[in-house]
């Protein structure tokens, strides 16, 4: 399973264009299905995961519907639908706490473009918790029923970060280290995790770091799982840069 | 996870209308999609499963993406896409040998209704072996690399139970017996193979039986995982009755 372009190969992926990207509202762990255009982003991700010299052995998604849906689309594109898949909560976007649901130019409006973009941006800013029982909550759910201390009130990305990555370091990484390639399947912000760890980033520079949705981003790593190229590649960086750019601009209208 | 109806439950589910079911072909372990009435079906099972008192804890598949996509989208529908997923070689269809890619009503014509029926219903008699390197083989297919010897080249009912059952038993088994309420999508002749085991059918009369596509059959077991009704209860048996005579007549056109 390895070849001469590196010892072995993660791709990240995160989901195509949700119900509640396309109206602008915060969603966090609320579990909204894809549109059509996310849809038929996840197919085009197929697509050019199929061309890969390195097809997936192992899938790893969040708990979160859109990713789920995205992976499922993407790998029965590529033909490897049947691969083996891992599915844990760590994975889920940062939760957005009692931002779930609202709306990001509203709620920027409201709070000023400050207090907005601390939120949205800041490493170490967690927004309030959303409250027990409030239409949001996970309250309930089965799938976080098992959590110790229930599922979060609220996250910033430093809270993800100490989530993921420690998850991506026992249970994935030994993957990689067989040298399977391994797709996830996530979020803006469980990616932007991985990414600051895989990159070495500083927790002022991750802020800055927006991945496009639906364009799976190769990285090449070395026998102590070090990218070889800093940032990796994506497969279709056209659509990347304008995807970056379009997501960087959100909560602007 | 248990209530008053069992000690454990198990929900069996044959994937919807393939586009070789429609076409009236030899499907087996080809790896043929869902047709439109196939993806209906399975996201009609996903509505009965939603109404269950208990849900699914985690999901078995083959390794075909009829019963994949089948499972993923029942699941989706009853909102538990979020469950553990485990696939295996061994709940694939019957290897249909060099009947593969054949029309059911040509063969029987070619073969006679005897030959016919003893390659579709005996218990022991496989069909002709497929040749290495035709068309419908599996030579070279990555998802059976591993399989000791390659992929069988055909098999008969009986060559499904001996693969089938004992995964069910070391791997399924132990699910059920912690109490999870466990998904299995598969196929025709793998699902007769399982409620073989389960409702201690004879040889012979396991070959009258025909499992109708997309409706769920729900088990409760006891504590001795032995079915507390035989034959279970599917959760729509006007229709299951229904699909069940169209499933027996296949080939008579």
């Amino acid at each position: 399973m390895s070849d001469s372009r590196g010892d072995c190969t993660l791709i990240l992926l995160r989901h195509g264009e949700s119900e509640w990207n396309s109206k602008n509202l915060f969603t966090g762990w609320v579990d909204v299905d894809l549109t059509d255009k996310g849809r038929a982003e996840a197919i085009r991700a197929g697509e050019l995961i199929k061309e890969l010299d390195r097809q997936p052995d192992v899938l790893y998604t969040s708990l979160l519907r859109r990713a789920i849906t995205t992976a499922n689309l993407a790998l029965d594109k590529a033909d490897r639908h049947w691969i083996p898949v891992h599915r844990d909560w760590r994975l889920n976007e940062r939760h957005y706490g009692a931002l779930q649901g609202l709306d990001k130019a509203e709620t920027k409006e409201k709070y000023g473009d400050e207090q907005f973009m601390a939120w949205r941006r800041s490493y170490d800013t967690p927004p309030p918790p959303i409250e027990p029982g409030s239409t949001y909550s996970e309250d309930g759910d089965p799938r976080y029923a098992d959590l110790p201390g229930g599922p979060p009130r609220t996250e910033c990305l430093k809270d993800v970060v100490e989530r993921f990555v420690p998850y991506y370091t026992s249970t994935i990484e030994p993957d990689l280290r067989a040298g399977k390639t391994v797709l996830i399947a996530a979020h803006g912000n469980s990616l932007r995790a991985l990414v600051k760890h895989l990159d070495g980033m500083s927790d002022e520079d991750v802020v800055g770091l927006n991945i496009p949705t639906g364009i799976p981003l190769r990285y090449d790593l070395d026998s102590d799982l070090k990218p070889k190229i800093i940032g990796g590649t994506y497969l279709d960086p056209e659509a990347a840069a304008a995807g970056a750019a379009a997501v960087a601009s959100q909560g602007a209208k």
